[in-house]
């Protein structure tokens, strides 16, 4: 494993969540009620969508472009990607991840009025659950719902990947599975689905937000792990595919 | 046909219905008037395309990503498709469908304040005509547009799919092509074309929306039965194809 | 030429204005004032885009997936297609755009409280001028609107076709184009670019829609051919390129 | 270098400003308060990316499809574009753009009541900071949001452009990853990362925007350089790769 695969997960992460979270910090409600200028829920999943879609043409060919600790888990459960390049892919990643909410922070609060307040649902595009969920859903609900939504999402990686998928259509079909993902369940965690996204934006938003972050661990990597086990069975026929890294 | 194929079927349906619905369900509305971060009808449609699109580019080399009883018959109407398979798709499409709706019911209720009204129209993204239109469209006018909508979903697939088409793209032109037909008929029928997707969430939005399910199997089969024989005479030159898959 | 070509240009034209026109008459305004549900017109320009891109995956290897006369008119000076041809093609998608307004209107007037008001601009998804206009533009305005709008969709037909392009995107870059080209046009004329689309409607939308005709088919007819005449000298170096057919 | 070049540059960037900043003049706020029809920063956001994604597919075998003196100039730092091409291509850039505002004017004043305002932020979507931001923003915000979007654009059209990105798919994450940008800064800096695009349009927004104009020069160049640099490193080994354009 070269550096310059860290770096290019470390500037891949960056974008995720500078683009995601900005989107949402940013844009999301501009223009406030009865001037409905703001991109909405709809605008903040395609922006995440899009940091991995643009994010996988530019680096799917350095670093296999995951951008995310539950995305290299779930390859190497799925049987892609080497144990050995895990916990450097990771440290990398959220080392990208805090970057951006510091980026992210220092843009922001350059607008007069701007202000966190750690004890409102998804502040600063923050993740959370119960009193801290955006439509108040219970830990159980966000419990089944980042499972699921990981779970989906590494299966339509491991998929579109696939030796048989069509060359080159992958960054489409991943990038877009993670709008669709957001279009579901912001509503329900804020999404997450991505343990160093969380974390990033948590690092600024209190000590509610640092206090839920577990889940955003927790579940995440059972998900992927659950999709990485499902396709490796369904689309390898059981065989291993060890090729240490996503075909883009 | 081997176990995989209906596994890949009972999965892609369960995503389709899962973010189809489950965007309409926790999403669409978000926020409520005055605060417009919903995602609306547009979002929803979006979301319907989006799993298509993802689910083919992860399935379509397994199963062929039909994820539609509609689809599968058109399929073979089309001559694509081997007849002896459409029963064992059609019950995997069904399961995985009342998988995702309940699925999505464990999630949703996991929110104070949820509740099915099973006399309000789309009531759990429930498809319906007449009182339970979301628009109010008699039965004739939804009985045209789910024929008209699904028979121009299955000439778009067997165009996209056809050998003379390019390569790898049928996902993005399949999945947006139900993204579109969303677009134009939410508001009719809160749009079917997919007697799965219908009867999925059917079962957890009361007696009304069962009472209306006979009119999206109808609709949907004879739609997908015409769009079938249209592009089987236009575009094949009257030849058959049967390869038992669309091509990806 | 065979029937088969025309058919598609039937098919694909009536799906052009089902959608595009369907989706503004059924889904743009949906829930009215204070419950923003409704695509507006970002949702609208969505659909006509979408409506080319897969009309063009599904018939670009039949008819070449025209689905416009100004279309045809442009792809003929620019050098593509041969000028017997274009009458066929005119006829036939000004037929099928006529099938779609009378299609759409059976649907749309299944729902209590539909009417059409021939004052209205933009009533039934008609294109329309100064009293006419969305917005109240002028005749002027809409003359260089529509001139330009349509010039700049043969260009990018033209050049995404073109041999030295990526070869089976041009249905993406060209359905997209109109989408982008309705982003900006609708308010200034409902946005026509597309004569058989603008006679499709016109002919339910009253007799103010019908008297404004001519210009949506001399606009679109003189942008066209500006933008085949600057394509085939930029594009091909001058020299002719009849083929009969675009390349999807 | 051929006088096609500089042409296909002069229409691409007339592209860009015509219909990014026409979208967000014409349609952004149609209809008004309680009437929400207008395209909102999403739709001007999609709206900023199609006009790269189309001109990028249109052009791109031709000039490159740079549109934008920061991405010709990152180009040149990224080793993939001959210095002695620049001045031309930077001047064919501003000379579409100020084409493409005066085509807008003509439009947009068709209509009655059209005024520019010139203590307006944002006004004829001109770029601002401080006063003339639409969130607000502060000098130093939006340096380095300006900074920070354009080297992230660069090494996401330097990756995806790169011979071991798949081919054919750059114009779409690039023109994407436009859009994804303005999703995230335009309530910070109206979104320039293009100096030809704010000269355009400020030539018609009064004296204020054009005061503020060398801010959308200065950082979009560093951003750009600082992009280019990066890229350089991490993509290409160290070895410089001039090929005079980027592989669409």
């Amino acid at each position: 494993m070269t550096i310059r695969k860290l770096v290019a997960e470390f500037i891949g992460t960056f974008w995720l969540v500078l683009g995601g979270c900005g989107s949402a910090v940013l844009a999301a409600k501009f223009g406030g009620a009865g001037n409905p200028l703001g991109i909405g829920l709809l605008g903040v999943a395609l922006a995440f969508g899009l940091t991995v879609l643009t994010g996988a043409y530019a680096f799917g060919h350095v670093s296999g472009g995951h951008f995310n600790p539950a995305v290299s888990l779930g390859l190497w459960v799925g049987g892609r990607f080497p144990l050995a390049d895990l916990p450097g892919y990771v440290v990398a990643q959220v080392a990208g991840a805090s970057a951006a909410g510091a980026t992210l922070f220092s843009i922001a609060s350059g607008a007069a009025g701007f202000a966190i307040d750690p004890s409102a649902a998804g502040t600063f595009a923050t993740n959370g659950y119960g009193a801290m969920s955006p439509g108040g859903y219970s830990l159980q609900a966000a419990l089944i719902c980042e499972i699921v939504m990981t779970a989906m999402f590494l299966i339509v990686i491991l998929g579109s990947t696939h030796q048989r998928a069509p060359a080159g259509f992958a960054p489409i079909a991943i990038g877009l599975a993670l709008t669709l993902i957001h279009l579901i369940s912001i509503p329900v965690t804020n999404t997450s689905v991505n343990p160093a996204r969380s974390t990033g934006v948590a690092l600024f938003g209190g000590a509610q937000a640092v206090s839920q972050l577990w889940l955003f661990w927790v579940a995440p990597l059972i998900g992927a792990s659950i999709g990485g086990a499902i396709y490796r069975w369904l689309g390898t026929d059981g065989r291993p595919d060890i090729t240490g890294e996503t075909r883009a």
